[in-house]
C-alpha cells in the first residue's frame, strides 16, 4: 500500500502514519517527492480496508497494491477450476449450457422444456421456484411445489437442477431437491446467505451484482470459497447504466478480465442481461466468443403465457437454432457446446 | 396502459391482443395512427408488469400509464405520514437527525458518543451490530453484545435506538433491544426481508438501493406497507455513477420528487452518500434545503480508530458545528432541528 | 403520441391540450381510463420534442410512440447500407477491419504499421493527425504534417486512410488528404461538426457519445444523412459506466439492435472501448460473433513508445494473430473477414 | 508517481523501467514489497499520461499521486477567484442568479423576461441564440438575430449578456454582442472550442460535460486558463446515470469538493439539471446550501410556448418566489443573494 501525505502535511504526522503502520506489523520506506511525500507500506494487509488509513490526520489519499482477494486469485491457484454438475464438468473445454423457464409453472410445463433443452444439448434445467420480484403484486413462485416438479424432470431426463436460493433458511429444503444454487444479482452482497452457501457442498452460480465492479464481485466469490465452498460459478448478468434500450447492460468484457484473474469458471446470462428477445442469439454467440465457460437461459413453452419475465424467453426452436449457431463459434475458437 | 403494435402487425394479432387484454378484465379502444395502430388498454391492473404483453406476438412495446406502486402513493395518502419514534416525531416541522458510529465497538465509546449527539440535538442514536462488509476479511460488528450496548446507551440518555438489520431471522432478537429497524442499501431488494419488516411493528428506515430507480425504491417501501406495516421512512444515501470523486453520488433530486409522490417521511444519509469527511457537512445543508425531513450520520469518538468506515465520521465537535449550520439552514425553509 | 393528463385534471384542461394538437394539425381520441384521462395524439410530428406537450397546464407526460429519426430507420430504407471506401465494401458479408496507430508520429512508423496492418488483411489505415486530448499538456498530433504521412502511406500501400476530424473549419483541408472522416466520441453532439461533413461526401465514421443513448447516437447520424451524405458508419467505441476494470465498458448488445433498427452498417473499437491490451482480442470476437460489419483498431509499431494511448494498441504480431482468430469466428457466422 | 510491477516482473524488466524514468528527467526508488516490486518515481512530469507507464513489459499499473490540473488548483492559487461581470462580480459573498429563456423568440420576449428578472434579482440575462439540439428537426436558434435582441435587452436593462457559443468561428460575431461566453455539456471536451475561449478575454461558463469526471472537468478549465483567459466559472449543470425520475442527476457534492480543489467560481443549473419544474425551486435552495457561488436558471414569459426546453421552465412569478426562498437560505449561510 501507498499512502500519499497532504501537501500540508508535517513531520509530527509522518511520524504518526509510520506508527500506525508498524502497529499494525508492517514496515515503512518514506519517499520524498518534488510535491508530495509518499509513505510505502511493504506488508501483506488486505484485510484492512485502505479508508482506515483515510482517516489519519495528514493524509492525502492510501492506495492498495494488492487485489482484495486471495482465494479466488489465480495468484494462489493458477489452473483453471472444473465444476462437477452431477455427471457434467463446468470449466473445461466444452461450454455448457443452463436452459429453462424463468418460473415453474407446472409438472408438465417443466417437463416439457427439460426434453426440449436436453434434446437441444443442455446440460442442466434451471427454474425459478422462489422468485425475487420487484413489485410485492407479482407472482413470487410456486415455492416447494416448484421444487418438486423440478426434481421430477431430473428424474424424467437426467438434466442436474439449477434454482434460485433467496434466504439462508431455505439452504436445507432447497438443496434436498436440486444439484445447483444459485445466488441471485439482488443477493450479491447478501453476505448471511453467501456464507450459508459457503459452508454447503452444492456448487452455486454467483451472479454479478447489477452495479458491482469486478472487485466487489470476486470478494463476494471469495466469501463462499473462505466459507470452505471451492465450487463458485461467476455469472454476468447485465449492469446498470444510463442506457435503456435493453433492460441492463451486458457487459462482456468483464469475462475476459476474470479470466486473467481468477481461476473460477466465468457464465453468462444473455437473457435478463438484455430484456430484449431478439438480442439473446447474438449476445450468447457474443459471450461464447469472448471466452466464456457456459451460458444460462431463459427458455419457455410458449414466451406469450410465462407469468414472469416473457420478453427475453426463447421457445424451444429458437433455442435449438441457437445451440447450433453458438455450437459454430465455440467450434472457431477451438471449444464445444 | 398503451399497447402499440408493431408496423407489420395485421388484424389477426390485433384481435389476438384484445382477446388477451380482456382475459384479464380490462376495455380496449383501437387507435389507428399514421404509422402504428395502438391499443388503449381501460383498467387498473399494475400487478400485471407491462413486460408481458410485450411478448405477444405484433406487440411493439406497452407503456405503463399508472405508477406500479399504490399504497406508497400520495394519490391514495395525501398528508405527510409522521412517524414516532419513541417520544420523537419524524415526518413533521422538526428535521430529525439520527447520528452514531457506523459500529458499536464498545460500552464507552458508544455512551460517550450517545451523551454527544444528544447534547447536539439528535433524537435517535445509530449504531451497527452486524454489519455487511463487502470483504469476508474485514469486521462483521459485535453481533448481539453490540445490542446490548445500545440499549445500555439509551437507557443512559433516553435516546431511540436504531440499527441494521441483514436477515429475517435476526427480527425478533433485534427487536428485542432497538426501536428503528435500518435496512441497508444492499438490502432493498432483499424481498424476504421487507416482507419480515412489514409483518413487525418497528419503524423501518429504508435505504435506497445504490441501483434501485425511484419506482423500484418505492416498490420496496410498498412491500413493508403491504405487508402491514406503515411506519416506513425513506432514505437515499447514494446511488452508483461513473462519478469516482465521492465514494457514491448522492441524488438529493429524489428528496423532493418523493416528496410530490409518497406520502412517507424521507431522509438522507450524507456520511455514506459522499464517502468524504469534507462533503459531509455541506450535503447535510444541502439535504434540508431541498426538503429532507431528516438526517442520518456517522459519528465517532475519534474517527483515526473507527473499525469500519471512518473517513466519512465526525467528531462531536465537527457534529455540534454542522448542528448549528443545519440548523439555521432549516429555520431559513421554516424548519427547525 | 399520448398524453396522459393528471388526475386532477379538469375538462377545460382537456379541451386546451386538444386545441394545442388540432393546432400542429394532429387528430385526437379522447379515452377515459379507470384513474388517468389520456388523450391519443395521431399524425406523424416527430419534429415536435415530447417535452413541448410536458409543459401545457394539466399534463402529467407526454409518451411518443414513433421513433425520433427517420432516414437512419429501417422503416424508410430495409436493405443494408453497403459503403464504399476505396476499392472496398463495408457493410457486406466481409467483415472490414481498419487498423493503425492512435496517433501519427513519423513516415517510418506509419509506413512500418501500413504494410503489416495490410498483410494481415486491413482494409484501411488510421492515423490521427489532429488529437483530441483531455490533458492541455498532451500531445496534440502532428496536424497538416501527420495527414501527409498519411497519405503517403497510402501511396506505398493501397490502403484507405481513416482519420479524425476536430472542427468544421478543418474540413477542406483534411478531405484533400484523406478518404473516410472519423468524428470521435468527444464530437458525437457537436451538430456543426454533423451538419459540415453531412455535406461533404467522404464517408464518415460516426463514433457513439461516452454517454449517449441508441435515440441519441442515431439522430446523430440522422444529422449527417439529413444534409445530404448517404455514407455514415456507427461505431460503438464504450460508454461511461461505474465499471473502472477497463477504461468504457464496450456495450456490444447496442450492435444487433442497431442492426434490427438501422441499414446502417455498425463497427466496433475494442481498443478505447476497454482500454487494456489483453481484452482487444477476445472483445473482437465478440463484436463479429454479436454481428459487427467492421473493427476499428489501434495497432502499433512499439506500443511502448507510442505518444499516446499505448495500453489498448498491439504489436504487428498480435494484430496477425487476432486478425486470425476473427477470422475464424467470422467463418462461424457465415461471414469472413 | 507509483508504478507496481507484476508479479513475474524480473530484475531486466525493473531496470528498463528504471531507465525510462530517467529518460525523462524522474528519479526511482525501488520497494521491495511481500507480493510485488514497486518503483517510486519522483518528479513533477503530470504531462505524461500514466497509461503511457502500463505499456512497459513487466508494468501491471501506474498510479498518479498529483492531480493532472495545475493552473486550476488551489496549490497554485489559495484564494478565491472573483469573475467581474460588467458591474456585478461573481465568486465572493453575493450569490449570482443568471437567468432567461432557454432560446431568444423575439424581442418582446427577450425584453419581457429581461426585465422581470432583473427586478427579481438577476445579475445576467442568458439566452440562447445558436441552439445545438439532439434532432437535425428541432428548432436551432435565431442566430444572429437573436445576439441583437440580447444586446438590445442589455440596454433596455443593463443586465449582462450569457450565451451559449458552440464553434470557434462564432467568437467574433458572438463577442460583438455579448458579455459572457457559455460552453455547453456537449462541448466541454471540444477542445479547440477551449482553445479559442481561451485565447479572448471574455469571461467563460463552463458547462460539465454530462459525463465527465472532476479531473476531466478540471482540465477542461485548464484549457481555457492555459491559453491566458483566466476568467472560467464552472457550472454543474447535472450527469448521466441510471435515473430515469429526472433528465439527468445534479449531483451536488461536486460543488463543494470543486471549492476545495479549485479557486474558481463554481454555479449550478437546476433547469437542466432535473429537466423537472417542480425541482427547480428545491435544488436552487440546495445549490446555494452547498456552497455554489450562483444559479443559473430557465425562465420563460408563457413555458407553454416556449420552443425549447418548456417543462423545467420557470415563470416570473415563480422565479420571483425562487428569489425570496433562495435568499433566506443563503442569509442562513452568511451569504446574500
Amino acid at each position: 500500500m501507498i499512502i500519499v501525505m497532504k501537501p500540508t502535511a508535517g513531520q509530527a504526522e509522518i511520524d504518526h502514519v509510520v506508527e500506525k503502520v508498524e502497529a499494525v506489523g508492517c514496515k515503512t520506506t518514506l519517499l520524498e517527492g518534488t510535491n508530495r511525500k509518499v509513505i510505502a507500506v511493504i506488508g501483506d494487509k488486505r484485510d484492512i480496508p485502505p479508508e482506515y488509513w483515510d482517516t489519519i490526520p495528514g493524509v492525502e489519499k492510501a492506495v492498495p497494491i494488492l487485489t482484495p482477494y486471495k482465494l479466488a486469485s489465480r495468484e494462489v491457484k493458477k489452473s483453471d477450476t472444473e465444476i462437477k454438475i452431477n455427471d457434467q464438468v463446468l470449466g473445461g473445454k466444452k461450454i455448457g449450457v443452463i436452459a429453462g423457464p424463468c418460473a415453474v409453472e407446472s409438472q408438465d410445463q417443466i417437463n416439457f422444456i427439460a426434453e426440449g433443452v436436453k434434446k437441444a444439448g443442455a446440460i442442466a434445467l434451471r427454474g425459478g421456484a422462489f422468485k425475487p420480484r420487484t413489485s410485492p403484486y407479482s407472482f413470487q413462485g410456486l415455492k416447494e411445489e416448484g421444487l418438486e416438479y423440478l426434481a421430477r424432470a431430473r428424474e424424467a431426463t437426467g438434466l442436474a437442477i439449477v434454482t434460485e436460493i433467496l434466504s439462508p433458511e431455505h439452504i436445507d429444503l432447497v438443496s434436498s431437491y436440486v444439484d445447483v444454487l444459485q445466488i441471485g444479482t439482488r443477493n450479491m452482497a447478501n453476505f448471511l446467505l453467501l456464507e450459508a452457501v459457503g459452508k454447503c457442498n452444492k456448487p452455486v452460480i454467483l451472479k454479478r451484482g447489477m452495479s458491482a465492479t469486478l472487485d466487489e464481485f470476486l470478494l463476494a466469490g471469495e466469501y463462499i470459497l473462505s466459507h470452505g465452498n471451492p465450487n463458485v460459478i461467476l455469472c454476468e448478468r447485465g449492469i446498470r447504466t444510463f442506457e435503456t434500450h435493453t433492460r441492463f447492460t451486458l457487459s462482456l468484457s468483464i469475462v475476459p478480465h476474470l479470466k486473467l484473474l481468477t481461476h473460477l469458471p466465468v457464465i453468462v446470462d444473455p437473457s435478463h442481461g438484455t430484456g430484449v428477445r431478439e438480442l439473446v442469439a447474438p449476445m450468447s454467440r457474443g459471450a461464447i466468443a469472448v471466452g466464456a465457460d457456459g451460458l444460462i437461459l431463459e427458455v419457455h413453452k410458449d414466451p406469450e403465457k410465462s407469468f414472469v419475465d416473457g420478453p427475453q424467453a426463447l421457445t424451444i426452436e429458437s433455442f435449438e437454432k441457437l445451440m447450433k449457431e453458438s455450437g459454430a463459434v465455440a467450434e472457431s475458437i477451438g471449444r464445444e457446446i
